[in-house]
């Protein structure tokens, strides 16, 4: 392994994660850690997500050569900031943020021309967040996507794809825009969709909040495990990746118009088609691993 | 137990389920089956999900005090014409479709006048379908809402509520209208948007349907679970609760359209607090226990 000290700034879930898959699968590797939460500090300290627990971000990344920013996105810019003047000139800087084009740009802004920079985004997570919640097997199985900008030392792109793949992550490199992109159908439009259905039903008169969560068993309640992610790091998402966010919402949109047309003309024809051609890529996400085919609405005790 | 012999028409998930679930909880109750699909009368004799699977439906009638159909909602008044003449003049008739109205109507136009019908809803289910799918449990810690037409006997409500009672479930007693609009919310709409979207992110083309596949644990793949669900079942819902489901609709697109306006203006206070109201009823949920804490997008293996 490359890097001999890692530094972790934020320790919620991701953060949390990446200390205990290192302390799990790279004994080797030293970590410090720092959040700007006080009680977070003390609670990482109890769970030793990170060897050392610093008393700032500039301490935390003292003597790292590889400092991993887990801050929401629109903390970014001011978590580097708070560590730049401890950076050793070759001292790589990554994060696990969702959006990559903003943070390509918040993190060269705020870091001194020259200092290696290689965005990452490790597409796991659950819908917990908070020191609590981090757990080694996060990256297990799951993908990483590294989004080196123009010019990256492919040396510092290999020695990042070899960390991740050590902490049980597949690695993939793509630029930032396409990420962007990917990731707002994969990730960003289902959760505005999960969080306004769930504030739709909330909301209603004439269905009592009482019997939304009754019968929540029939559907509803994926979405409220979806819709229970982390507010800040996903307003966060929204402002900054929101072109591809509103592009993509826009096709999704008009699908939809498309699916009210169909029901109200009493068209079975176009509702069976749809439904039929979405199993084929549920079939393709368990075949690769990223989802397990046990039955799950009924969760638990199946015969 | 009121009911000496129940008669399941259709043997996929939902009938097989009441099946296995009376062989579990009321073993002195004789059961008989039938499923209009031969290889699925094969797969149901080989589970044992009836006592007794019969060549048509009006034998699988004979002699039954309750008769269950759990075919789809669009198949319910064909179901209910192949058995009538079976029918003594007191067998309670019943059915385990999503939509409420429609199914009313179809089986008081489908059987002789004077039936007593009860229609129900056992608001359970997973992604899974056909002989194989059910499981004796499904119907545990469940709401099974029961939509009695006016002037129907107390003494069948309360039997039919006694029956699934013993299966597991709670009973709730409602109006067919009611029944309709709540489902729309926490049952149909969610597995339209799933469906919708599923759609949409399979037909892009600056984004391929592999990087769906790859990057969906960031929240699309809970969305493909849903929409793995049966396609003959849903498609039936949507034209048989359409002026619910509409309704709903407009709704939950009312509000997306807010979002798209939060998010194209920068509006971060708007997101943050609609992220933060929807936590609450995630915690409602997982407090009456319609769905568990533990923390799901990583699936298994949490340290």
């Amino acid at each position: 392994m490359t890097f001999r000290k890692v530094a972790i700034i934020g320790l919620g879930l991701l953060g949390g994660s990446i200390g205990l898959a290192i302390r799990q699968h790279l004994p080797g590797v030293r970590t410090s850690g720092y959040d700007n939460d006080p009680a977070v500090r003390l609670r990482a300290t109890e769970r030793g997500l990170a060897q050392e627990i610093a008393g700032s971000a500039a301490e935390a990344a003292l003597g790292a050569d590889l400092v991993i920013l887990c801050v929401p996105v629109g903390a970014m810019e001011h978590a580097a900031k708070e560590l730049s003047g401890a950076l050793e000139p070759g001292t790589l800087v990554s994060d696990v943020g969702s959006s990559k084009q903003s943070v390509s740009a918040a993190l060269a802004k705020a870091l001194p021309p020259g200092q290696p920079i290689i965005p990452a985004h490790p597409v796991a997570g659950t819908e917990h967040s908070g020191p609590d919640a981090g757990f080694a097997a996060l990256f297990h199985n799951r993908w990483c996507i590294l989004t080196p900008p123009e010019g990256a030392d492919p040396a510092q792109v290999a020695a990042l794809s070899e960390f991740w793949t050590a902490l049980g992550a597949m690695v993939e490199v793509m630029t930032a825009e396409h990420h962007d992109l990917v990731l707002a159908v994969t990730s960003h439009i289902p959760h505005l969709i999960a969080y306004t259905i769930v504030g739709t039903a909330s909301d209603l008169e004439d269905v009592t909040r009482g019997e939304v969560i009754k019968y929540s068993a029939g559907g509803f309640r994926d979405f409220t495990r979806i819709a229970a992610s982390d507010p800040v790091m996903w307003r966060d998402v929204f402002l900054n990746n929101r072109e591809a966010v509103l592009e993509m919402l826009g096709r999704f949109t008009e699908d939809l118009t498309a699916m009210q047309r169909a029901i109200r003309s009493g068209n079975g024809d176009a509702l069976f088609d749809l439904f039929t051609r979405t199993r084929a890529i549920r079939r393709s996400i368990i075949e690769q691993k990223q989802d397990d085919a046990r039955p799950d609405f009924g969760r638990g005790d199946h015969g």
